[in-house]
């Protein structure tokens, strides 16, 4: 039977765009790091080498940074929403593009207690990030955000689990809990107000992880994911992947000291990592569509 | 309409193992880093915060640390098929389990020319994988290598490109070509000799990328993965994942230099990401199949 | 003519200490990472392997995290002195020790627009360090500052430098000027308010930063610099290492667009890198004191 | 009392610089990070922004491409001081110049049994060091490597160590020693075969690593430096700094299992760290010439 091409992509990862808004005194700032990804039929180049079908990867870094200027960059979804279409609708043999981007933050430097015109420093290590498909007529828009580091001193429970011949682990009532999530929503569609919605499902996962007496972990997900469901009516479904970064409490008997939930070893590896996805049950059929497997996974890992 | 729980799963990610086989004075060693993902019904750890039928990822730990003494740690493959069965056949909640693995390489310090016994030096950057996935009776094994960094000083060109507004780039028919490559091949079967098969189709990946003139990286991806499938019958499917690590030439002109393909600069970002996968015909569809999906990329990006 | 035993330190690098204080609801945290290094005579551990000098690292690293409970664990300078102290006075072999600790933020999650008792979200990117040495009865402390990243999208020239044959740059009246600043300043003595200190230090920084328009990155680092002694009575000297984190101007006029310092290309690598140290004019003789190298910079590289 | 600009020096970092010689059909490469820094009376940049002695760091990377194409890329050490030394004769203002250089190695592919003309594979993680340094007629070379994991899985001992309240590690006559090398040796002058004299110290560094039994990591590293002063007299010190990555000896005994050595679990952090040098009696008050320190250690931590 026959070798045959399968699912392939290509497009240029990484272009660092920092794009100044200076109409005023005021200015305004957005840095993102764009990855653009195009599908179609390019056998040819695979098959023979032959490019005539392919836009060169340095052809997409140019739209990008020309996009910025041409188009503008003012929310993620939006600008990336703007490049997915540009590639399926203007340039032959693309079928379908994938456009992924990540924002990071900056704040205005207080200067003699006045946020400053014109000079920032960065926020947090917070990536707000989207993922924006385009194939044909349609459009996905995955939106997230990654590396928010999160800990609560208490408030988190774990017990009553399962056990055998190889659990060691005791029962705790009262632990760190700490994680640096990542998390994934689908819109249903591209009427949204994108900025808007992303602070306010922020603000619902930060709320939600301090509010929520914990059980497990498990727990904590499920009642932040369901909150963002609950709160914001354009989000289909949430996937969260949260390591959880062990805080282990140290042993300090064989010093002659108690410790009662005061001194703890902040551990690298092993960490847990549980992942959860909440959705709503109509949109649940999608969630096994192969082609929103696509859309919303890396399509190569 | 009701907001429900969606895919899930959860383990404990990155137990550092290193296995010493030292019946003889000359050791072995096996140095890996194992994450596993357990699925099935865990509603009610999410839902109430009940663990009743959750085995803690520190159990998991436990486990990948005991069977590398009860089983053995050989073939990453054979361990992880091991630990997947054990957890889905043994522990009752449990319907499916993924367990990635990844090796580090050592070889033997020379001393006055013979390898040591017991003395080990880190080999290259590469890092041979494994996923394993089990649910029920089925068993899938993806392998693949990762961070396996290479260039070719010439036997590269890039011409005959599409082009449109947005294009500057100049046509090449002599460039330096280097990846850090990623590749994910899917075995067809459990029946394999899981060493001499890494090892095989590693020599082949690596002849072809220096064999092959290629006329765009897609091309060598395609001459890579085919001579995987034509060579391993074993082998259903394979994708390559490769970053083009762009070194540009540096303009020395206004030095009043010339330089003929001699002095380059290797950037950093953004850089060409090409992505390929070849398949058998038969199993085109299987490359489809939402099962496969899942467990062929990871269930949370 | 012999060969002999040098320079030489031992001891347990980055131990990761969390510590809650919880004797009311409202938690505090505070989150640091701790090396310790011992020095004195350990020639028979090294010379003949004889350990009876050598008070383990284990034991280091148990003293570390005892200390956070024992001696409590406050403004990091306190704590590492504290520690310090304790090695020399108190373990016979030990005449020196080097206590370097770097200390992570966290805010309190606001919920429902009220900071959270004991749930805490990180802050920034920006690590808080201190090294201090003991020897003997003396003591220094070098504190300070680092991955303060910082931005001015305009107020920042470089013009009318020097050039040879190699020279291809241009002049520029408005550039971005951003950097990832590293900072460390030297206290005369530890009668100081360190975290009072510490928060005065960083705020003059980020003004100076923001307000002096910049015809180089050195001067704005002499400004920075020059504004903490001003300000701070208790700081010997400082030294400033600031990467010029490239953001080059994109030419978009190849699309037909102008690019009036809108938008930018953030590079990598190279990046200038601009190190400079503002002193005390009657303390600059102690900078080439060789004790103050071995104690303010890494002892090895 | 005056403030005052103390030491500076400016340049620029990480230029990546890749030499391809391509005379005849068998490419050699050399593949090189290189940073600059100069030194000099740049009072009036930092004091007052004027720029007229400043050679721009975008010169000195041109400058850094260049030499590779019009001096060549050999030894490192022997580019290094060639650019070093351009910079201290050749530019007005500057007195001194520090150069580093690393140097990444690579294989050529194997294909069918035999060495590609021009395609390569990267080999091991360790990089190959050098820190230049020319201040007027004086010249230093302090080379080394770094990254250069090696792993005893036996003979390796801890026992007879001090012990205090705080103490608690058992004794051990049989453990994994495992760890990242940095090692920097100076040489005692400018007349060397660079590349021979590296390959030579590599050589002896892991076979003293592996021959020595080893009662702690510091008699390794002492037996390690005095190999390499017995057998290379061109060097006059060397510096080893070797973090203990600990490997614990994992126990089964819960799971009714033993563990002779076998099963270990590699540990990320806290970890030992061992730094010693070896030198020439004759060399030892050089050691602490504060030149040097300035030299051979970084200048800003």
């Amino acid at each position: 039977m026959a070798i045959v091409l399968g699912p392939n992509q290509y497009g240029k990862a990484e272009n660092r765009v920092v794009r100044i808004y200076r109409e005023t005194p005021r200015h305004e700032i957005r840095d993102v790091n764009v990855s653009t990804s195009l599908r179609g039929d390019f056998s040819a180049a695979h098959l023979v080498g032959d490019q005539a079908a392919v836009l060169p990867t340095d052809t997409q870094k140019n739209t990008v940074y020309a996009y910025a200027k041409e188009k503008g960059l003012g929310a993620i979804e939006a600008y990336a929403l703007t490049l997915g279409r540009h590639f399926v609708d203007d340039i032959g043999p693309v079928e379908g593009a994938r456009i992924e981007v990540d924002e990071y933050f900056w704040d205005r430097i207080e200067v003699h207690g006045r946020p400053h015109d014109h000079s920032f420093v960065r926020r947090g290590q917070e990536v707000r990030t989207t993922i924006v498909t385009v194939e044909g007529e349609r459009e996905w828009v995955v939106s997230g955000l990654k590396d928010l580091v999160v800990l609560k001193s208490t408030g988190s429970e774990f017990r009553g689990f399962l056990t055998d011949r190889y659990t060691t682990l005791r029962e705790t009532s009262d632990r760190i809990m700490a994680t640096s999530l990542v998390a994934r929503w689908r819109y249903r569609n591209t009427d949204v107000d994108w900025d808007a919605t992303y602070a306010g499902i922020r603000a619902v996962l930060l709320a939600r992880f301090a509010e929520v007496h914990s059980l497990a972990l498990q727990q904590t997900l499920w009642e932040m994911g369901k909150a963002v469901l609950e709160g914001f009516d354009p989000v289909a479904e949430i996937k969260l992947s949260a390591p959880n970064k062990h805080h282990f409490l140290v042993d300090l008997a064989p010093f002659g000291l108690e410790n009662p939930g005061e001194v703890f070893h902040a551990d690298d590896r092993p960490y847990g990592l549980i992942q959860a996805s909440v959705i709503r049950e109509d949109t649940a059929d999608d969630a096994d569509d192969p082609a929103l497997a696509w859309y919303t996974v890396p399509a190569f890992a």
